[in-house]
């Protein structure tokens, strides 16, 4: 049970901490990856043509601007990709199209705006299908999330 | 494994045809139910309360204009939810922004505007990290599809 | 007498603070409560439910991103709902899309971006029909804002 | 209880009707105007004078372009002021923005593009609160709107 | 030879500054007042009511937000009007596309978003079509501004 | 009194009518060019370098896409140019950015998009500031506009 | 000298074809691939290995949507490429921003939406530097250009 | 072998140094010129005209806001024009819609917003075809690049 963090640049590392974050939360394995499909595609390639027999089961790709990563990533897998859409421009509007709007059987399941977190949750969904533990887990971070944030705001708010 | 495909209107289904029609291609059965989450809140409710005992693993829903269906059914399982934005104003912008721009711990998986093929593809892709069968029919597809690109296209084209 | 203020996280109370600022200059008994509609639908749907027997007569309710809590809360209540789109990101157009394009049946009153004091003055406006003391204070209110802005601006401005 | 539609030429009357049609669902007596504020301001101006007087409780007012008619008219009066912004030129973005941006203290309940029945409909909620029998009415509404939802819908559909 | 320029709060005026800038150096009187179409419509009346006759021949407006006070302006009198959009949200996207898209028949002259300077200079312009003296000063400005451009950069530029 | 109307292709004559539609009401005399700031740069300086003497007061200016037309125009004359954002794409908006966000110092008066009717008025209003004559006709016709919009719709509208 | 012209469907001929013309024009030789980036990835790679040693010189790439067909041949190749963007969805903007927006140190040479014929004229451009004969027809071809237009508009135009 | 980068102020420089650090890594001679299409064009023109002569082979422009540049020198000069947006308002949307949007005939290779760096090496790769020495350093300065980016970030990257 083991996610593929992959993005383009150390710079994007603060962004993308979010997915690891969740999935450290469910104790899910993962590895961060920094590949760019422009720079070093060929690198790229050979990552992905083992990314199965390493045992990983879900990508989840962070990218900006011109944001091709998700994208090349999902026409050299079968297994669900996961975009986050960076802002480095446009606030992330350039990004946010250039990762949803793939192709007719090249789907890339996209996130909101910087959200890398939503992308560790969502691989978490998708493993739960498989995985019992991660599915009674789930349940239970729902619960929590629900209990915590009743408690949290119980009193109400003053202005 | 099946698969709930749902949708606010009738006249959403045009659009969402290429959800079902993904699936079939992978032998998936699929239910598709009309609710609405502005206009039978609590019917949705009802069938998402049920929706994983009734051996549900995954679900695709479309809206269109402030396209809440996805976002609604996503806070009310954990399953994974893949929304299709539905091009009904504004080019389907106002409704891709109102499904992808989830907050933090309630992903939706977002594709493309009106491409409810790649919701289905998606939801294929997933389902295959579980059943190696859907697995096996994903890579045959993969490759039918270059073959028959290559196939296609292999004598270039004249202007 | 009194309006439901909700709103999502307590990092939107300063938003939404201008909605009791305009409801406490008019002396109208508001309660603010933080309620999401994804991390906690179901205390929402509870407090929903009995919101008309507890005397509210308006609900304004703030969200930020996609922005379903207004239309949410419409969809459970005949009330007026008045919806405050939070510049979350994108500078809150996908809030102001999420909140404003309701489907037919279920509207919510949408004002500005991140200007929650309007919508604590359009709940004044619609409390004005039915409270002739508010309908007066409201008058004078207008009567008071021109005057104070002729006094303010009477001797020009030199550049 | 009168409602009073207003918009700024003939042109606009097919998008304007659907205000008319909800009134009508509820017995709510209105009346259309044909007036722009750029182009006959002065009548503009006369009518409002004595909108109250003539025992208007809500304005509806639709516009398209830079649509400063719902503002203008919310200016000029303190009855709540429900705006329909009118797809006439970049998809109906331009009157969105021109309609829902109003400064501080003077609201415009701004509803959906080219949506006036709920416009309408937000009018009918926003008398319910003064008029028992509308509210009555707007229950029934709801549950009537669910029950042919789910009897229109329940046999599922087929693709 | 007068230009009035008119906004609607004093939090505009470092924005509206570069209007009375321009006008300044042709030697062109201008009166600069606060007024806004939605706070102090009867007031903004009455100092159109008598604006050609005090001796102005242009009026800059500039306003941000749903930007309607040019328009109003605009269809108060029969002189030029020209709008500035001002930035305060949005990018100033919403104030510029409430000043330009105005209907058929009152159009407004529009500049830059905050580009008050260009509205000064287009009243120059319109005024030196009538004055000789401000035609004269004018081609002077351009010949000048050509030098000072080529003198200032002559050298090139080093990196 | 004579206004230029230049515009780049005679595919955009149909919308640019509206430019000469509102000068022939005012008996003001105009001469269209179909000119381009691309294609023939030298051919437009060339008419520019004369048109003051020529006696043309004014230039309307038409232009689409990335639409340099009324700019350039700009730069090459001190007479107002009133700049009409023609739609050939992007429903527009790339020419009305093109041609409202000038520089400091060489504005472009710009009306809507398509909207090349308000241009011709501008002009009107422009030139009426030096003609009595235009002036008088000026008033006459916004009071022509009002009584014929009253006349018009004077017995409202039934739905 | 020749160029390769690159895109992902059948249904992309029409809009590419105008690359096709402007070097037909020329008497540049080219030849039409359709490759997909996310279908025939591999394929794709096979294509670029030999680009050079095949002599081609350029290459057009165009794309809708998420268009990475163009940054995923820059990345492949030292050649120059060129960049359509195809209005597939959005008005085309998804796919303009998606190829524009290269990240540093792997450009794409992008052009307007559909204009290929754009592409074209610029590969002739880029051809030009290191062939005289294209130099002298493309100087003979502005020429050319520049008379027709003349000549074509030489007598005006009436409204 | 030689470029010209050309911008409209000083202020522009510290965006355009990238297009110069680009060139100087190939050896490539530049010359900046700060002129202005609107403020000088007589001068650019002036330029322009000698430009060829003088032994430049390709020009880089940038502009902010209506960025007439680019396209201006593109009609003035048979040589490839790579096109800069600057951002200097709206995120830089108005830039990049004014230099990409040119009319059939007259291209401009534009580049990301901002984005200069990739503007010299797009003139890099346009040169190489020509000069076996820039294209062999290209084909170098690519393999350091992917050397660098794996050295870099080898050892992955730890949250």
């Amino acid at each position: 049970m083991k996610v593929a963090i992959i993005f383009g640049s150390k710079s994007d590392k603060d962004i993308m901490k979010g997915a690891a974050d969740a999935l450290k939360e469910f104790n899910i394995e993962y590895k961060a990856f920094i590949l760019s499909a422009h720079r070093v595609p060929e690198k790229l390639m050979e990552v992905l043509d083992n990314i199965e027999e390493e045992g990983y089961e879900c990508v989840i790709a962070g990218a900006g601007l011109a944001a091709h990563l998700p994208g090349v990533i999902a026409s050299h897998t079968i297994l669900p990709v996961i975009g986050v859409p960076i802002n480095a421009a446009l606030n992330g509007m350039d990004s946010l199209l250039a990762i949803v709007q793939m192709p007719k059987s090249i789907p890339v399941a996209t996130v909101g705006i910087n959200n890398s977190y939503n992308a560790g949750m969502l691989a978490v969904q998708i493993l739960s299908l498989k995985y019992p533990e991660v599915k009674e887990k789930l349940s239970q971070y729902r619960k929590n999330m629900k209990e915590k944030f009743i408690r949290d705001n119980n009193e109400g708010v003053e202005f």
